[in-house]
């Protein structure tokens, strides 16, 4: 499984009618550090996830018996509404610890949800057995390689839109179909680019693989950003995460939450945790200075995490 | 003091390098309406004042002594980054009650910050006596044919940007210069679409004015939403205002505060009261249904406030 540079540039042609062309928000710290921030929590859902799901969907027949998917969260909706939109039936596998919120919102497109406990492994293998007793097409969350193009459409509009090279790019990652993706783009159209994956410190398993050189599985991560809370990186979406991407930054609960607030303040934008880890990287390494972008990945924050948050928000 | 959409559109060339090109965000109801957002809140001070100020601006030679402006605040916030970008020097008169925010953001971009009392005629007193004591170019926050064109560029990026005609655009307003500027767009482009100005209900001074058919000045509001506390329309957004308006919405503090927590949720959005209003009438509107345009003019929120909206996301 691989992609290359072109498949990330047909995605974006299916893509594009879809998804809001969001703009790159530009800001230079005091140190002289600029900083250009691709909000993806401006899309409808308020993720990127969209890109891949209309980029592995709009390939689908029309008479085709419908989608299923496995999400703790922004995928769900990402396929709950591309369905919607394409006129396609979709099945939901959600585990039971799924932000309210998000469960929610995937129903309101008219999804179907089934919940399972909170392991991701267990979720991975109730999809594939309706999958295959209802004859339904999966859409991954991150393995496949038209989800990893489609993802990749972020960095491709990041890179048509800065005004200048960036030194590095603060990429948040979970199954690795996003990093993946944006890596495939930076290296084709910008190699000297740094692409930094990001983690939080507790749900490191990219990191750990990328210094064992192999996929390494941890124990379910306890952390605020439930996106990330993935247990070992894709097998997709790993050769190409081990190829293209440079390290991992790793960043604590509290750090996540101080870039939330932020991103509240500075940039008028509401982060998620898993969107908001990109930020508090490129803050942590402010001091490296130069020109980093930033992908901000999701905005699907609990009121109650937000009220915390905002109280911090200068 | 008039202008054509040939002047928002010389505006927008000028203008076009200096600002975000917002993108519009859209969202439907379940009652079907149709809701396409401007937000203006991404534009790097955080409002659509940048429009303004850089309209202006660009016109200045380069050897002008400096500029002077007064503003509750964001307007001061445009006016001193402007003249930051653009190698100027700005000075500007700021109320006491001006939200601490605002002005600490003014001083960051190295403009002198002159306060005097809370009432808007007096800072626009204090104003003039500077720019004939210091020879400094008067930047006006809206009575200015310029500024009025460089707040109208939002309007003509919605209608570029927008898929079908709008049957509706909600718009703040408060000395008229983004009303003024949008409603000439309108008139020019899309005069099917009604142009709706919003005020807090406390702020009613244009509302009172269209219903009497000449400028009506009332007492200084007391309203959360600080950049919309002017007290009568401009001299020179007035005539505008009267002819390209159909009407102007008024809304609650609650209603604001509620759209506030809206766009949070909704959109991702941090917005100021101030820039919620629009939101707010769209909204009590809904049952009224179609496409319509709401622009979302700010995100300078002070913490505090901020927090409490966050507690009423959904």
């Amino acid at each position: 499984m691989s992609i290359t540079i072109d498949d990330v540039r047909e995605a974006h042609q299916r893509v594009r009618p879809h998804v809001v062309r969001t703009p790159l928000l530009q800001r230079t710290l005091p140190s002289g550090l600029e900083l250009y921030f691709k909000p993806e929590s401006l899309q409808p859902i308020g993720a990127f996830k969209l890109r891949g799901a209309f980029s592995l969907m709009t390939t689908l027949p029309a008479d085709c018996p419908g989608v299923i998917a496995h999400s703790s969260g922004n995928h769900a909706q990402a396929v709950a509404r591309a369905a919607r939109v394409l006129g396609l039936k979709a099945v939901v596998v959600m585990p039971s610890d799924a932000p309210t919120l998000k469960r929610a919102r995937t129903e309101a497109d008219g999804a179907e949800v089934v919940t399972v406990g909170p392991d991701s492994d267990e979720r991975i293998a109730k999809a594939e057995a309706l999958a295959a007793e209802r004859g339904l097409v999966p859409v991954p969350p991150y393995d496949h390689p038209l989800i990893m193009a489609g993802q990749g459409t972020a960095a491709l509009e990041v890179i048509e839109d800065a005004p200048h090279p960036l030194d590095r790019f603060y990429c948040p990652v979970s199954g690795g179909g996003l990093l993946a993706g944006c890596g495939t783009v930076f290296e084709a159209l910008s190699p000297a680019t740094e692409v930094v994956g990001v983690e939080p410190a507790t749900a490191n398993d990219t990191a750990l693989s990328l210094a064992a050189g192999e996929r390494v599985k941890i124990p379910a991560p306890d952390t605020l950003a439930d996106g990330l809370r993935v247990r070992t990186p894709g097998a997709g979406t790993w050769p190409i995460t081990q190829r293209t991407v440079r390290r991992v930054a790793l960043v604590s609960e509290d750090a996540m939450l101080d870039a939330m607030a932020w991103a509240l303040g500075e940039l008028r934008l509401v982060l998620e945790p898993s969107g908001a880890v990109s930020l508090a990287a490129a803050l942590a390494e402010a001091d490296r200075g130069g020109r980093v972008g930033v992908l901000l990945s999701g905005g699907n924050v609990e009121p109650a995490l937000l009220a915390r948050v905002a109280a911090r928000a200068r």
